[in-house]
């Protein structure tokens, strides 16, 4: 049907469902008018950013107006920012997997209640390079957790539950043959690797703290390369977990910043 | 001494030592200057909320002018917003941990490089709360994970070190003895459960999923009540974990929100 698939049994008796972190409801918003229409959600970590790419997006379609007041449709809250620019929606979802599944809850269910149909989702965060140049967009074909395991666990009550982080090949294609058609424009087909701490975490010798050599941290990065990491981020495991879960076509593509 | 412990043996050689997050360095920046009078940090996730406490401090300080116009020390990044209120600094952390650890890493050496000493920190978040009224503030004397332990499991590169997560024992009665000076001002201390995620991870029925009973999350919450814990939030083991470390006088009082 292409609707998004909710996995709460709870959810459609509930009288009203409070999006509580976007500032949004179901009884104080007519969230099918709002976004029934939604095709595309691009979500990063920076409002600024997410709020840049909405005001590219309305230039690029073509869309009535400059797109310089584009409103903030979460402004009611500082916890992230969404804005929209025709068929797409752009939201921030702070740094980090707690931080990205607040958000992705709230959205799914945004979804849900909107009664969307066919919604593609991609992250178009920031991520560190792993043997590529700067500046080159990796194109997630796997999310893959600190030991490089395509998995995500999940803490549900205090089980520990492993998840699934493969994403849509089919889209990580699409948008490789896209980058093909602009000149210059660095793009490979990679795992990301995601990791909860981004000093120790991901072999940085500059944090508050740091207990291992430079030669581990390099070796623990050539493993990571051996097992076919091109980029590390925060958010990309629990992104592929919870929008395979839900039926969301998804995408992670980061660009590398550093 | 009173000073930040860094355990980072590569910082002291650095040339240049970029706080990114923050968007503050030692080339770029006075630090000694700017903030070497600091005593008190305190942190919360939000940043209108972090403004509107430093607004607050001025106030109580007597500061002069009416702080109103105080500006944001982060204003070139929108990762975290900080501010400062006479000796006070009130910074933004975002939402869990990996979020709350980035800014933890370079305040720590923000107060390493500005030679601050006898540095109190406090968390002044929000959280739910277990079986105490709304309102109540919980003073916490120990962060615990989803088993009830007081534990944070870090990872570093791919190993995982287990750390200690107690807070400062003198400072919470400290904070205890003073909400007894303001009547009607419900506090208490008690531990502080932190968690990954907040709706599978901390019993929630109205997440995009739900794959447990109402019964199963009651039992597991009472479980979490007998074992001491009396709130529920997304930071306080990592906050814990690292102000112990670094030798800062942590503490964390959150306020149950719902």
């Amino acid at each position: 049907s292409g609707l998004v698939h909710i996995k709460n049994p709870y959810l459609d008796s509930m009288e009203e469902d409070v999006l509580y972190h976007l500032d949004l409801g179901t009884k104080t918003h007519n969230l099918p008018a709002m976004f029934g229409d939604i095709k595309f959600v691009c979500v990063g970590g920076s409002p600024n950013r997410m709020r840049a790419f909405a005001h590219f997006m309305h230039k690029e379609l073509g869309l009535m107006g400059d797109g310089e007041d584009l409103a903030d449709i979460c402004a009611g809250t500082d916890r992230y920012a969404m804005y929209r620019a025709g068929p797409v929606l752009s939201i921030s979802h702070g740094m980090g997997i707690p931080s990205i599944s607040i958000m992705l809850h709230e959205l799914i269910k945004l979804l849900h209640h909107a009664k969307c149909r066919d919604v593609t989702i991609i992250r178009i965060g920031t991520s560190g390079g792993l043997g590529i140049e700067a500046g080159s967009v990796v194109i997630t074909d796997m999310a893959v957790d600190s030991s490089f395991k395509p998995r995500f666990e999940q803490v549900v009550l205090d089980d520990v539950v492993v998840r699934s982080t493969e994403l849509d090949k089919d889209l990580a294609e699409e948008l490789l043959a896209c980058s093909k058609d602009i000149p210059d424009f660095r793009t490979l087909i990679g795992h990301t690797m995601c990791t909860y701490d981004f000093y120790e975490g991901q072999g940085r010798l500059d944090g508050a703290l740091c207990s291992f050599s430079s030669e581990k941290k390099l070796e623990y990065l050539k493993r990571a390369y051996d097992a076919g990491v091109r980029n590390i981020e925060m958010e990309s495991t629990a992104f592929a977990a919870l929008c395979g879960l839900c039926g969301l076509k998804g995408e992670s593509s980061c660009s590398r910043l550093r």
